[in-house]
């Protein structure tokens, strides 16, 4: 049997660990031979260490051994995910799914819940009257067999071994890492069972990955760790800079999300959603103009569908908070930067958002943005709407977004939406 | 009140931790307030990007401040104190302080016991019928006063916080680290209450400090932080390259410090026993000559005056093992080496050491060295004598000794065993 302290000190050394050694220690961790104490150690030397790609297959793979592998074979279609590292406004999955599954392709979408100042699937469609996020394996299947596509809650079966790391990392300042981030995902992923997976890469201040290096270089990991597990993985970075759309809060972003699927979406969000469709239908194998399926009601037909059959009312109003404030332009001009993680926050602090994973959050709460980068604007008319439950939640929300807002004589560069894709 | 996460990331990514919030950290760890798990990620993080001299000198601060400080004004002679950071038959401590006592200097040597392949002083004293490591305060105070040195077990009242790191910093391999070592030594000490420090840093393969470099820097940290705290400090950088004197094992250590205390000493510990005496009571500023001291029998009598005022029996027969194993000499030549870690592991491994803190350690057991670097070896003469409590140990003893011999036809350079002095 290893010993723990001595894996440790080589990994802190700058050694490597055995693949036998990485399977050991996933399995005495869960096992509880090894210690918190001892595995948040091993996690910052990975942090100044690193795993070399061996390892870090060695490593995602124990993960994935911890719990179960969805099976999926019932399935009739190809089945291709979509993971987004998480954004401001992020409400892709929301129409992506059912787009892709109108266009022929199942969509297995297991997600998280927000975290911070980024939304979570989740929370947003549990804004929906009656809709329920937690499946078992055979709803789950059930559900991919009727309407296409699911978004629902990862099972606690699922790669286990992730939630205790990363509830460890996240109170130990072990979660920047890459390998451990890609890990953290990929494992889930592969352990979803989808037979092709696109990553929505997120790059900005709005992200978790605020320069493109970095974001490269964790697009290019998980790529390599999907195609060791014989998932066919490709990556879009995509810009994070400002919030995706116009709304970030849970019943906001399903309101933009049906307007969109309804045609009326916002330039950068269908952008963005149409590249992602085509890269999933891609590698799905399925030759298919998610343009058209968008256009012509068939995306919109399958959301309401996959909302229904998970006990969502499609057409239940959505709830309204109480309490609004109006963020004005100080100045005419055009507007040149609307920051995405000012925004994020403010959302979070209105509500919509959770710092603790047991917190729970409003539906109804969040930014709804009046006008995006680009856009011109004249004084005192209204930039940002801001919603709570409660209107002593606008101070530190307003706190937020000091110096999130600037206007300018000239519009900004346009910008495109996805900058690179990273290949299989 | 800080939040223990920005700190961990703080020091993670290079930055310094304030003085408040190193108190904080420390009251708040021994308080409960900061888990196992997020120290451990703490002390990595420390391991890599280490503390600078103003953060180390409140990380120390802090430590001490965790626990009382002995009060000694009732010792009426000035107090000095020896600490070494540990090393292969490396008796000193038994022969100094009664000899600087017997100068005129007063030292309170509150120590620990061995873990590894190094002996404790503890350890070795316990060999001795009747002799308690453990007093209080108020004992400290009147066996300084009678027999002007007192070595006994530091009370859990001294740097409580030390013992908890410690023991944490164990399990994580995050015990090399130069600011972590000099602030677990350096705490204990300040917090014993001396006037003056002397501090034997050992340097080779049978010392924690295999190299010069590393050893000169931990020496100059601890001297630093003597200095801060108002403890007059200064070190001597000695030799381990092989065993200290002739013995290494409890009982056999305390045989050669009782025949080196009655003049027939071998010519290795004479010198660095007498070298830390005279810096140790220059340091004290006592005048004396510690090698008329040791020589005139002074020495010896207050080391029987300490033996007994514990409780010991200075003229009791020693435990003697009933097993031995001899290692002879291959060849005939010289002894060129006789390497300090491998004895240290025999010695271990026959029974003198213990791996876990809870172990047990046999009085009897060791290594006697009948030959010493430089000395002339006939093939078939026994070079090293074995004891042990149980012939079943000798197999891996001897396992540990493959290699650590070499004879050739030359005999080596003479090296200085005092290596180097780091003044205050």
């Amino acid at each position: 049997m290893p010993d723990v302290v001595d894996l440790i000190r080589a990994k802190r050394d700058g050694g490597r660990l055995a693949d036998p050694d990485i399977d050991w220690l996933m399995t005495a961790y869960t096992g509880g031979l090894i210690a918190d104490e001892q595995m948040s150690a091993l996690l910052m030397a990975i942090f100044f260490r690193g795993l070399d790609p061996a390892e870090l297959r060695a490593w995602t793979a124990a993960m994935i051994a911890s719990g179960e592998r969805l099976d999926l074979s019932a399935v009739p279609a190809p089945t291709v995910d979509k993971h987004s590292t998480g954004g401001v406004g992020d409400k892709v999955s929301l129409i992506l799914a059912p787009l892709v599954a109108s266009c022929g392709a199942a969509v297995p979408q297991l997600s998280g819940r927000g975290l911070g100042h980024t939304g979570g699937t989740l929370d947003k469609l549990e804004s929906i009257p009656g809709w329920r996020a937690q499946l078992d394996n055979a709803e789950i299947v059930s559900v991919l067999r009727t309407a296409g596509c699911v978004i629902c809650a990862a099972g606690a079966g699922l790669a286990p071994a992730d939630r205790r790391l990363y509830a460890l990392r996240d109170v130990t300042a072990t979660v920047e890492s890459i390998p451990l981030i890609a890990s953290s995902i990929m494992s889930k992923k592969i352990a979803e069972g989808t037979g092709a997976l696109v990553l929505d890469v997120k790059v900005g201040s709005g992200a978790f990955m605020k320069k493109i290096d970095a974001a490269r270089d964790l697009a290019r990991t998980m790529v390599g760790l999907g195609a060791a597990a014989g998932v066919r993985t490709s990556a879009l970075l995509t810009r994070m800079d400002t919030p995706l759309g116009r709304a970030a809060g849970n019943a906001l972003e399903v309101e933009e999300s049906v307007a969109t699927l309804r045609g009326e979406g916002p330039e950068d969000l269908v952008e963005v959603t149409l590249a992602l469709a085509r890269e999933m239908l891609a590698l799905a194998g399925v030759e298919a103009d998610p343009a058209t399926a968008l256009a012509d009601g068939r995306a919109l037909a399958t959301y309401r569908e996959m909302i229904a059959a998970q006990g969502g009312a499609p057409d239940a109003p959505l709830p309204v908070a109480p309490c609004s404030a109006v963020v004005p332009a100080a100045e005419s001009g055009y507007l040149r930067r609307l920051d995405a993680f000012a925004v994020g926050v403010a959302a979070w602090r209105l509500g919509a958002g959770r710092a603790r994973k047991e917190d729970a959050v409003s539906a109804s709460a969040g930014v709804i943005c009046r006008a995006k980068p680009g856009d011109q604007v004249t004084a005192g008319e209204p930039l940002l709407e801001l919603r709570a439950d409660d209107e002593a939640r606008f101070g530190r929300a307003l706190e937020a977004l000091e110096g999130a807002i600037q206007i300018g004589a000239r519009p900004p560069e346009p910008q495109p939406a996805v900058l690179e894709r990273i290949g299989p």
